[in-house]
């Protein structure tokens, strides 16, 4: 494609744009693709994620947007479309030509985020009672453009039911006049138009595949969902899950792509939460004030031992969240993983609360600071409230971390949402009272009336 | 392979095994899987990853590990000679064949997180002077195992230099006497064999390919990497900063398939140094013993206040991770991310110390405790000191997880240690200073000398 401003002002290259284009706008970001060369700017366009590719073809004239649009495969050509609004949508679309129109709706009528939306809808096709010459015939007259999965030939019944795959290359290797019927492979994997693109990133890793067929409720052949595609699919589930895990809702753009106040909100939200459910440990602390006053030592420790549970219960919970993410837990692995973190964390408290202790006695024998009676004359005392909390609080915050996440998915939610912010919180409020109850339990006659 | 065991006992079937695999050890999968049938076995072999298939091959008789191996392409096996213990390894590998071995040492030679350890060596190889008729030709006679990549054949010079790349699909639909140099694809995505395994996954992921060539530093060929490779490698590197986020060194293997011990000596080395370095709030609070003892109500809100710091950099460490981690950010982009997050921090700080007075307010209408006379005669003030702790631990915090990561890439460590923990516990300390030196500020003259 030549346009007129390339042929003006050709002066743009694509190492330029790509350096600049963070911190472009989008007024920035089409005058700049509109200085490169055709092809640079073919190769540039083909390298862009979807969000990117939908605000660039809104900003340019008509004309443009329909040649950069006929220049992608229908599933990428889909993507940006879902990332266009909606009332640009529409107009897009009718710039297409009728059979690729036809597809596009076809795949926008999925979500996003299943197989049906993932899937290329073009793809070679056969019949079973085809030689191998008629086959090889007829997939050379099939235009070049109609077809991106180059790699596999998809034998389908009448009804367009899938009955086995061929590769071009056995293709090449068979017999002119075998059937492709005797060619093909018939054990198949396939996914459901349905499925969740998370399960569909799990099989491809399993099976190391570099293309899976779609097929409906019946059978039907809908499409082929490709291993290029999937690399996408992983990487963005994962950036999901670990923004979730650090508090923030999913950013779905890249870091420096999103808006202050767009990042402001996806950020506040979980701030608010936390801060609100933070407050319960100022009551705690208020309901254990008496105590404090009587042992005013007890504060010096009050954060260290919370966030010993906070810390244990973020490894348990990110620990959870990504077996579950890898398919490695279900639901009903509950309890196995009960039992497992149980004992980690008692494990784990135990060496934590050795260390507080040896930490309170060596502080009593280096400390100058002989006027602080309550840590002097009661140190081993001290020592064991101490290290006894720690047992407790890390275990308990190990619990917390490691549960939270079944409980999220047994309601229907994200277990990404049991993030470290949130486990840490939860265990905080709990953390105080084990804390205070040890104290008073242990202190009881001694510092305590 | 009919193996005696599967002839007289061929009970279990793939989906038991599948289910039971989690909770055996290895002599129980060993024994399983020698009571599949033959084709359930290839099936269920191939299903596995290097360490489960580097497990069973261990526990297998010598014939039979010597079938088992040689079912895997070099790459596969070089991975599960990888998970292989030092002793064994030399062993499994006399049992190739000479091309085989010869293969698999340049293979491993390579760290298995570059590209050149995940390549496969075995690849199409053409020169430019064929016709397509004698391309096609040669392919033909290239025995099937040979070659794995069936897609592509490349195109080299007689020093092995890569000058090009066609599809079996392009050989198939060109005429057959046109020359593999007119029909080759020559702009060419290719790496570098010493490449990171991340940055290989970084183009996949923006070229949207299905495989990539892999040269040395002269231009030479050495293998090819392909997508469904990159979608376990993207798995793999996610799973990684996941876990150190949560605080956790890098499992290297499924949850429930890492022992008790090793577990824990993932978890304890980071729960050590938090907790040591979390003594460091006992000081921060020793240090400010003396206004405590004047103002008591100041306790109360000590968790509150500086866990709102950790959440604040839970949220920017995860966030700046996971971009680096995509390649959104590098290095030099430090003090774009700095002036944002010095913003976000603000901004998120304003708000949540907007919400600490409210409480405070709140709090003094609601409360039934006139006793507490700190409270109810200076609410205004002692909200304002929480308020403007919060907007200076949050913003404090906020710079901690967002710079935290740039300087552990600068000191060439992984940017994913800066773990939610790690961030939280950093800023605790530093948020008590600000909150005491705060209400130090702010109370004098009234509840403070």
């Amino acid at each position: 494609m030549d346009t007129e401003a390339d042929l003006q002002n050709p002066l743009v290259s694509v190492a330029d744009l790509r350096d600049a284009w963070p911190v472009l706008d989008v007024e920035g970001r089409v005058e700049g693709f509109r200085h490169l060369t055709s092809a640079d700017a073919e190769e540039f366009f083909l390298e862009l994620q979807a969000l990117d590719r939908a605000q660039l073809v809104t900003g340019l004239p008509t004309a443009e947007q329909r040649w950069w649009l006929r220049a992608l495969p229908p599933d990428d050509l889909a993507d940006v479309l879902q990332e266009t609004p909606e009332e640009e949508r529409e107009r897009l679309i009718a710039l297409l030509d009728d059979a690729t129109r036809r597809e596009i709706k076809i795949l926008l009528a999925y979500s996003e985020d299943e197989a049906g939306g993932l899937m290329n809808p073009r793809y070679a096709r056969l019949r079973p009672e085809m030689t191998v010459d008629e086959a090889i015939g007829y997939l050379r007259r099939q235009t070049r453009e109609r077809v991106e999965s180059i790699y596999y030939a998809y034998v389908l019944d009448k009804e367009s039911r899938l009955l086995g795959v061929v590769s071009f290359r056995q293709l090449m290797m068979a017999r002119g006049d075998a059937l492709v019927l005797d060619v093909m492979a018939k054990d198949l994997v396939t996914v459901l138009d349905e499925m969740d693109q998370e399960a569909v990133g799990r099989l491809f890793a399993q099976y190391d595949l570099l293309a899976i067929p779609v097929v409906d409720g019946q059978g039907r052949m809908q499409g082929v969902v490709t291993a290029d595609d999937i690399v996408d699919v992983v990487r963005e589930e994962a950036t999901e899950d670990i923004q979730k895990i650090g508090g923030t809702a999913a950013l779905d753009a890249p870091y420096l792509q999103v808006g202050f106040w767009e990042m402001f909100k996806k950020r506040a939200g979980w701030l608010v939460i936390l801060f609100v459910s933070g407050t319960l440990t100022v009551s705690a602390i208020k309901f254990y004030q008496g105590t404090l006053d009587q042992v005013k030592l007890l504060a010096f420790f009050m954060p260290l031992i919370i966030s010993s549970g906070g810390n244990c219960g973020s490894q348990a919970s990110t620990l959870v969240i990504r077996a579950m993410a890898l398919g490695e837990l279900r639901l009903r692995d509950w309890w196995r993983v009960f039992l497992r973190e149980i004992a980690a964390g008692l494990a784990l408290g135990g060496m934590l609360g050795g260390l507080g202790l040896s930490i309170v006695i060596a502080w009593h024998f280096i400390s100058g600071d002989p006027e602080n009676i309550e840590l002097h004359s009661h140190f081993i005392l001290l020592g064991t409230v101490i290290g006894v909390s720690v047992v407790g609080v890390a275990t308990w915050g190990t619990m917390v971390g490691a549960l939270l996440p079944f409980a999220l998915k047994r309601m229907g939610l994200d277990p990404a949402s049991a993030s470290a912010p949130l486990v840490a919180t939860l265990s905080d409020v709990t953390g105080l009272v084990i804390y205070f109850s040890v104290a008073i339990l242990l202190l009881r006659g001694t510092l305590l009336p």
